[in-house]
This record gives C-alpha cells, sequence and structure tokens, in this order.
C-alpha cells in the first residue's frame, strides 16, 4: 500500500534530518568539499529521499533533500536533485535491501581512485577492518572495489555498474575515477560504517604503498 | 553614483563581518600560519575592503579590515594594507567581475609551488572537482593554474600576472614560488569554493605524485 | 574480601564514566574507526570492566561496559563482551600490576603492522618519547614492540603473547598485523599516555622511513 | 629595584595563564604529546616563570607554573621544574631581550631532527614565511636552525647551544635530535608567531623532500 502524502512527507522529513546530520559530520572530516557529494535514503519502495542540486553538504537542512520515485521523477517539488541521482537510483533498483547510498569525495578516495583505474579494481585484504563491511568475517577473505572511468554521462558510469551487478559479483561500493566513492547499506548507520571503514582501508592501502610494503 | 559616507561605512562594515568570518575559518584549517595571509572584496566600482597589515588571521574583526580605493589609497583611515594589497587592486582592475580575493597559504599550495615552479604552470586534469571551478563543466578540461616567482617587490609579481591576463589566457588562481595561493570570484561564496576546490585538487596532485601515479 | 554487589556495580559505573571518556576523546582522533577498539579496566583482583561489543566508541556511556571475571565468565549482565576480551584478560591475569588496557586502531598502528610483520617487532630506539614508557629513563635505550599475526581465534594470538612473556621480556604494548595496538598500564592516565607516546613513536618511524632516513 | 613579593606573585600568575593558554592550544594541535613539551616566561630581570615537572600541558593551570631564580633556585616553592628548565634558563641569561621560551614535540620537528641530525642544521631559503621571523625581510635570507646531539645530561645540550652562540651567530630557535625544537621571542605572541612558523617551514621542507624536491 503506497503512503499517503502527509506520511510521505513526514518520512522524507526524517530523511532529511538523517541527511543533515551525516553531511555536517562527513563535511567536517573534508570528505565533501567545495559542495561536492550527495546523499539519498529509501522512503519506501517506490521512493528515495536525495539531496538537492549544489547545496554546501555542510550546512544541509531537510528543505536541502527532496523525494524521487525509482523511476526518476521528482515528486512534489520543483527542486532539482543532485546529477547523480540515477547512480543513487540504479542502487535501490537493482539491490532492494539497500536504503541508503552516500557519495563522499575525500582525497583518500580520490587519489586511491586514480592510482587503481588501470587495474580497474582495488582488491583490499589482510585488514581487519574488512571485517566492518556486512557479510565479512575475516581478515583473510578479499574486498573488490572496482575503479569505473569517469564521466559527465550518467549512463556511462551506470552501465559499468550494472555490468558488474550483471555477473553477480558482490558488491560493496566503488569508485569513480578521479572523482570519489559510492558505497551504501540497509539503513544510514550501516552505509556510514561501511564509508568509515572503506575510508580507513584506503589510506592505509595508500599509506603502505608510500612506504614500499606490499599488501 | 558614488556611495555616500555613511552607505560606505555600512558597506565596509558588512565586507568586514563576511572576511573576518572567512578567515576564521580559514585559519582553523592552518592555512594561514603566523599572521600570513590578507583577504579583500569589492564595496563598489572604486573601492575594495581589505585585510590591514599583520593582524592574525584567525581572530579578525570589521576593525581590522580597511577601504582603499583601486588607486590604492587608503580612504577614511590611516591604517596600513596588507603589504599585497596592489596584487588584490591589480586583479578587480583587470577583472571587473571580480567581488572578493583570497591568499592564502596552506602546506599543499606552498609545497606545490616550490615544486612546480621550474614548470612555471600547474596543469590539473582529470578530477571531477575542477567542476567547482565557475565555468569548467567536465573532468576532461584542463585547469592552468600559473607559478609565478616570488619577489619582495609586488610589481614584479604583477608584472607576471598582467602577462598572463594580457595574453587573455583565463585566469582563476595563481601560485607565487614558496608563498602561497591567489584566487577569487565574483562573490565570497565563489572565492571560498574556488580555494577549496583548489586546495583539494593540488593536495590530490601532490599525493599522487607521492605515490608514483601520473597524472 | 571481595567486593559487595553494591561496591562491584559502584565500582564499575565508575570505570565505566573512565572507559566512555577515553573512548570519546580516542575516537575524536581516529583511533576507533567503524566501532573498532575495545577498552578495559581493572576493578578488584578478579573481575574488570569491559567495552560491551560491537559498540560505536565514540558514545559510549557506563551502560556500553559489562564486568565479567578473570575466568572469563560476564557478572550480572546477559551482555556478550568485546569478541577480544581474552586478550585483556589474558593481561590483567599474567601482569597482575595493569590496571588499564586499550585496543586501538589508527592508521599509523594498523600500516606499521602490516609493513613490520616480517620482522616480527619495531625497535624503537633514539626517540626521547620513549620516556613516556613506565620504567624508561633515556632515549638510548630501546623499546621492542612485538608484531604478532593475525587470527579470527583469539587463541592464536594469546599464545604468541604467552609465549613472549614466558622469556621474561619486557612488554608495554603490541601489535596485531593489519590489525591495530594493544597497550595498557597501572591505571588508565598510564595506559593513555603509553598509546599517545606509541602512536607518536610510531607516527615518527613511518614518517622517517618515508623520508629515506634510517633510526 | 626588586619586585616585592606581591609583584612577584601578580606576575607570576599573570604569566601561568598566558602559558596555560599556550600549552592548550599547542596540546590541541598534537605538539606535546604524552606531557612532553615545558614552557617559560620572564618575570623580571632575574627571575622566570616555568611549567612545573610532568603535568599534562593541554590542562595546565597558573598552579602548574613556578619561579625560579636566573641562578637555578625555586623561588617560594617545593615544586621540581622541568627537567629541561636549564635550557630555557640559559636563553635568558645569554639573550636578554628574551621574553617567552617554547619547548615543543611534533612529529615534523622530532622527524626533521632525526633526518638531519648529520647535518648539525636545516638551512631554510626560499620560503616566503621566514619572514615571520623577526628580523628577516626577504624569502632570499637563509634562515639555520641547527640540530644538536640529544643528551640526558642538560649540560651536554647547553654547551652546543653556547659554542653556537659563541661564535655569534644568529639564533632563533634549535633542535634536539629525536626529541624537539625549542624557539623564543620578545614576548609570548612573538614566541609563538616563531613556532608556527618554524612548524610549517620544517612541514613544507619535509614534504619537499618526500615529494623528490630540491630546497
Amino acid at each position: 500500500m503506497p503512503l499517503s502524502s502527509a506520511q510521505l512527507i513526514e518520512r522524507l522529513h526524517a530523511c532529511g534530518e538523517q541527511i543533515a546530520r551525516a553531511g555536517s559530520e562527513l563535511a567536517a572530516r573534508g570528505w565533501t568539499p567545495a559542495t561536492s557529494g550527495n546523499f539519498s535514503m529509501r522512503i519506501d519502495e517506490d521512493t528515495i529521499a536525495v539531496t538537492v542540486s549544489g547545496r554546501d553538504k555542510g550546512s544541509l537542512s531537510p528543505k536541502d533533500v527532496m523525494a524521487i520515485g525509482l523511476d526518476g521523477h521528482p515528486v512534489g517539488t520543483i527542486d532539482r536533485p543532485s546529477a547523480e541521482t540515477d547512480l543513487h537510483l540504479q542502487l535501490y533498483r537493482r539491490l532492494p535491501e539497500t536504503g541508503a547510498v552516500l557519495h563522499t569525495h575525500s582525497p583518500n578516495q580520490t587519489v586511491a581512485s586514480r592510482l587503481f583505474a588501470k587495474d580497474g579494481v582495488i582488491a583490499l585484504h589482510g585488514w581487519e577492518l574488512q571485517k566492518a563491511l556486512t557479510g565479512y568475517t575475516s581478515h583473510e577473505s578479499r574486498v573488490d572495489v572496482p575503479v569505473f572511468p569517469n564521466s559527465q554521462d550518467m549512463g556511462d558510469i551506470g552501465r559499468n555498474v550494472a555490468a558488474w551487478l550483471d555477473e553477480s559479483r558482490p558488491l560493496y561500493a566503488y569508485l569513480i575515477e578521479g572523482h570519489g566513492l559510492y558505497t551504501w547499506g540497509r539503513d544510514m548507520p550501516e552505509a556510514r560504517r561501511h564509508l568509515e571503514a572503506l575510508e580507513f582501508l584506503l589510506a592505509c592501502e595508500l599509506d603502505l604503498k608510500r612506504l614500499g610494503g606490499t599488501s
């Protein structure tokens, strides 16, 4: 049964508050420089809440978050969604358990995406913190984070994501070259735990490389 | 029509508040060590507001900001403007859309200015965040940030800036060797977005180099 | 004479408050990413207070800290202790002066543990701050921090710790490969001083290596 | 005319407040890890105020600061001064303009002291921020920061400082190998400006080296 308008507005506001709080904390870490980054949460089966285009992620309020259908149509607003909204929608459609998606832009994420672009993937293994990703129970497992080429056409990026998912390979996050990280979870706390763990793992992987170590 | 004295005083105060807030936030990031850096805003066609020489940029108040004509004459004050005021005035004269100029001195900016001094320019390309610079719409474009030699004579630096502008090459920011960054925008929010984006891009460029990657 | 229930509850609460404050300050430095890390304090000869499994270390309250006997049995609670509690208990049993144990997970600690894993030890010498470790009085001494292999079976790690202690070698801290640092002290302030000093020493050791220096 | 007891107590308290504020701000930057570092100010021609041994520099109050004569005798207290007080006293005796001395222990200072120990000096040139050191007016000048060997006997270090001063070479700061930085100024604001500038310059010098640049 679809939500009533009143229910939708209430849930949109609740999502907006969670997104604003996340934005404030992630911006303070320097992960959304110069208004970059965008965030979303699922409102119901067919609708998500997503940040409006171009807002400063460090000072979001619920009115900077709008509703959009999984089909891409804004719901009850004339605001324009973030330019990368299609990538959010794809994740909610293809991975129905997804409840929150975070796209950030830290220096470590961005540098790692350039450095590993030619490999197309960063293979993380041997780090205890891999266990912070839902489904992983040992540092001996291997976490593959794909690195897709950047494009100003979201369709190009989406096709690469789809190709990976079509092969039924597990996917918890991906990088776009020179651009940053997408990660997600069943709800906002899980998405944030995944983000915090991946930022840490990429930071360690890069630093080990700077020091001439092998992972 | 020129501003009345009362209007000038009011606008100077308003600029002073914006400059003080910017100073506090930029100093907290460590971008104005040991009283370095200076900031300005346009008051009207012929007059700008600029920080007084030698003040701690982390604890500015509007009384640390003075008015100066585009001709370099202080307006209604005996304060001495920042030693580098001529570089600010040049930008307001040559680029009439300019509404705010920020000069900072972060470790990344300063180190990049030394490292790329022999090339005379840092060519940024392949980074999504280039799009945070007004006028850029793709990571595939190329942003040239010139690196000019340092001098204790502002005229020497100004002549190099002028030569670049005379060739009608786009200019959004420049570095001075061993010294730091100048950037600007139509208003203070745009100038700050440019500064935040350039600091991020220089940080990424340096880190990629540390890691042996090629950009 | 064993503690009365009322005394135990009171002391558990007091330990909980110290642990929560430590957690808040260490999380703010980024040393417990994504709910990693765990902390404990001695309540009496046979009982310790330890963080409950899986809590965010940056927002602990005394109710996130439970009592457990040195024999490993929870005392007066159905909470589950941190998965690594056995490593805490081992330290309280083998080193009776121990009053507080801290396990953290900073990038420097984690990267150092990978880089020096093949040596099995990091030998610190020549740093004045070694004197912050109780018992050391000169930078000319040598502090050995062993690096043990990681395992999802705490028994494997514990056996390596025991083997080191059986040789009566001094032990103030150890690293687990890809995983982080354990350190301790007679009370929480000493444990925190040890942690702060070791984090500093590992950071310096790594940076000296990045710069091609020899220690 | 010597100070009366009441005047001495009042000035000691005023110095204690300035030292406590400096300690709080420098500790927050991570420059006094694990109770390291010590600070002093001149009370009058013959007496200085110095931090008591072993206190946490991030939470000093005026009662953590004691008076001591230039001859090394505590004045009106049974507290023990910082172990390195003799190095402070030497600076007040040999450089009579000195009003405040700061000894800190940042990672950059400590790593630089190890890396350049074999040269015995770090020669800074080409950095605009050298001008933040009183007496320097150009980036083209050269600032020599000597690096002296560490010793647990302050007399050994003091003899090296004296030998440098005996040659009438300018001295604004020195490093002790593996140990940290001493710098000073006519008053606390100047000493802090020197410290902030030197930390910045050492950070840039190290980073330029990491990047393979030459200074």
